[in-house]
């Protein structure tokens, strides 16, 4: 495997503009910081992953359900919850130009910006405020949540009640998320809107530790699972003096970007805090009663809380390579947009018809991508950078005997195979994919 | 088909809270008016809906992409498409209490809560406003968007070489919206925090009528696919007085909800308005040149906008039957949450080890419910009553030949099959579905 050379961010960021994955928010007017859309092969991309994670944590597995909640909640949430008097940075304000800075992220004691003196730092909340209704006041302010799992531990009854779920059970939900960040960065790696998918698992107290151990392999098993090398990935837990105010423990799922070691998902064990702070500012009894044992208790919670976009950015990473004559994104076929582009070697002798053809009787199974334009090799080369792991291409040969050509992306290796196998040969292949075997 | 009684709204949204399909959010804290949450088979029955909308939208069709904006935007999106300006409801408030109304909402001259006297109606903007960054001021002053679409025309150039992409082609979007509305209500038809699914389709100006008419007939086929009875939709062409500013021509695909006649989805012939208003306020040029015909045009836009949230409901307000003895939600199998309830008839003879496993062993393909409790009977309410179309049990047969019941939702009937093909039934069964055939 070639290392790719210079600054693998900014060739990922151009490749993602160029190929259609990921743009600037707004961008034709100058761009809005840190927020991103997701281009036409970007959201297939991040559909597979949310696919994927959804059915594994809740189809799969035979005690979690799925939930999703808005938005727009109550403040009281966020009282409860620590985040109205918690979740803030500390800023100083330049007493000249009124530029402000995080504290922390300052390297001398006057503005960055005009040298003016600096104010002391005052607490700045990272939620994004506004006003729900028709008078902007106190009474009216609400917050954009920022983070997805107060929702579902707000609907801890509703929840037990109509899914009649016993500990331990877990419910699952992907969702937005805003945090009003004074510096975001690295791309999609720390911005303002995100996508969360958490999971959060309910338990009798006692068993925290031992499902605390369950998740975190078990989350880790899904990353390798996607693709991503091992190599890239490892876990770092927290010291005692680093936990948040909620955790007992808490271990990150950190990969190695070219920044460095960062998180990437968290698994926390949050004890009961939550839905004891919830009982407490709603008043409401937020416990389980088990009838087997004769025992009320208040479930504790393990919680898995990965973010969509920043797996996006590591699975463009750990794909990217450059080889001598080519860009290649070397996806796991089951996570790649694109599931094949078809090609006619040349365009007569009716072999666009034939390649038309194959790509409209894959729809219903593959997302393909026909494709006449240019030489076969640059087309080839196209597909490579969008990560596309076969290609189809009809040929002379197909003529008289009704093959094509199937190309494997990692190995550029041809074989040739019947157009009525095509299908089944690539469920062979996606099956038993592993990056760079080819068709060994 | 018996007609239910009393108040339809009233018993869906009882039964949405009973049975986890949709929950008040923040309830715990009084709620927070018009937003939802979508409860453990609510969260299902939409993603079904979304991802039937998706695969039609964009895998089945040749000639459309995928796009995912994001929900904060550069504010000058908001100036170029009218909103800023145009997007307002006149309200008026009481000089006394000071309360704000709905000026057309208002049957009297005073204010309807103390009497008091009413000011003159002034614009209310309906953009859920909030700050961008450390300063609260306006040059940070940003919007929550209030329509997907924006998203879409921001990008075309992006869209247009990334995906090389040439009119007539669609790009599809769902995403969430906001509208900070005075007078939301009728449960999840009209919220402040929406989802909707938009195509957007870019198409040679001479092509619009055409292209207007085979969206108008594709939505409508659509909705009918999804189970909806066909006598309970119409389409609602929009007369010249009513037509938004940016419309040419908009037609209404109409549901005959208990409050009414009301809009689905709308489809829109929006002419060149959106792309030219762009092209002006950023001052990049959104046109496609035509190598072909070697001309430089703007292409002219037909909408298709549906709404997620309104269609779940429609949905449910269908399905809704009464019958003597239960209460039934008559989905299409391909939409309902659940695939399949399976039941041991009794605890005993090793019943329940056998359901488990069918349970266990159905997963990779369908989205069981296993349930032991209560008498066979409340076991199949409670199955009727969350629209799961059919129910496996496990009986004293099933020890001697292998054999288990399928019951069928709409009908009640049974039959027998083995073990071993069971999912091969159900897929025949749902592929054929029609309403109250049952196994005929």
């Amino acid at each position: 495997m070639q290392k790719p050379t210079g600054e693998l961010m900014d060739k990922v960021i151009s490749l993602c503009k160029r190929r259609g994955y990921i743009f600037q928010s707004s961008e034709i007017y100058g761009g809005i910081n840190s927020c991103w859309d997701y281009g036409p092969y970007g959201v297939l991309l991040k559909r597979n992953i949310k696919y994927i994670w959804w059915r594994e944590m809740t189809q799969l597995h035979p005690n979690i359900v799925g939930f999703d909640s808005a938005i727009l909640m109550h403040p009281d949430v966020w009282r409860a919850s620590g985040h109205t008097e918690n979740f803030t940075d500390p800023l100083v304000e330049c007493k000249n130009c009124h530029h402000r800075f995080k504290q922390d992220t300052l390297t001398s004691p006057v503005c960055p910006d005009c040298g003016g003196e600096l104010t002391k730092p005052r607490l700045f909340n990272l939620m994004f405020k506004t006003h729900i209704g028709a008078v902007e006041d106190e009474a009216s302010t609400i917050y954009l949540r920022p983070e997805t799992a107060q929702g579902i531990y707000v609907n801890f009854l509703n929840i037990i009640q109509s899914a009649r779920a016993k500990p331990p059970f877990g419910v699952a939900q992907i969702g937005k998320a805003f945090r009003n960040e004074i510096s975001p960065g690295n791309f999609t790696f720390r911005t303002r809107e995100f996508e969360q998918m958490e999971m959060q698992y309910f338990i009798p107290p006692e068993q925290s530790e031992e499902m605390f151990e369950y998740w975190k392999q078990k989350r880790m098993n899904w990353y390798i699972s996607l693709g991503i090398r091992a190599d890239n990935l490892r876990f770092r837990e927290h010291r005692k003096d680093e936990l948040a105010h909620y955790a007992k423990r808490a271990v990150d799922i950190e990969y190695r970007f070219p920044f460095g070691w960062k998180e990437v998902e968290g698994i926390h064990n949050r004890g009961d805090f939550d839905l004891k702070q919830h009982s407490y500012f709603s008043g409401k009894e937020l416990s389980y009663f088990d009838t087997q044992n004769k025992r009320r208790y208040t479930p504790h919670i393990v919680e898995t809380s990965g973010g969509v976009d920043r797996t996006i950015l590591v699975l463009l990473l750990d794909a990217y390579e450059e080889e001598p004559e080519r860009v290649v994104l070397k996806f796991h076929p089951k996570i790649a947009p694109l599931t094949m582009g078809v090609f006619p070697l040349v365009k007569r002798e009716g072999m666009p018809d034939i390649a038309k053809k194959i790509t409209e009787n894959s729809r219903e199974f593959a997302y393909p991508f026909y494709d006449e334009s240019g030489s076969i090799g640059r087309r080839y080369r196209r597909m490579d950078e969008l990560g596309t792991p076969f290609c189809i291409t009809v040929d002379s040969q197909t003529l008289k005997d009704n093959t094509v050509t199937i190309r494997d992306r990692d190995t550029m290796e041809q074989i040739r195979v019947s157009i009525n196998d095509i299908m089944k040969k690539m469920r062979e292949l996606i099956k038993g994919y592993e990056r760079d075997r080819g068709f060994k």
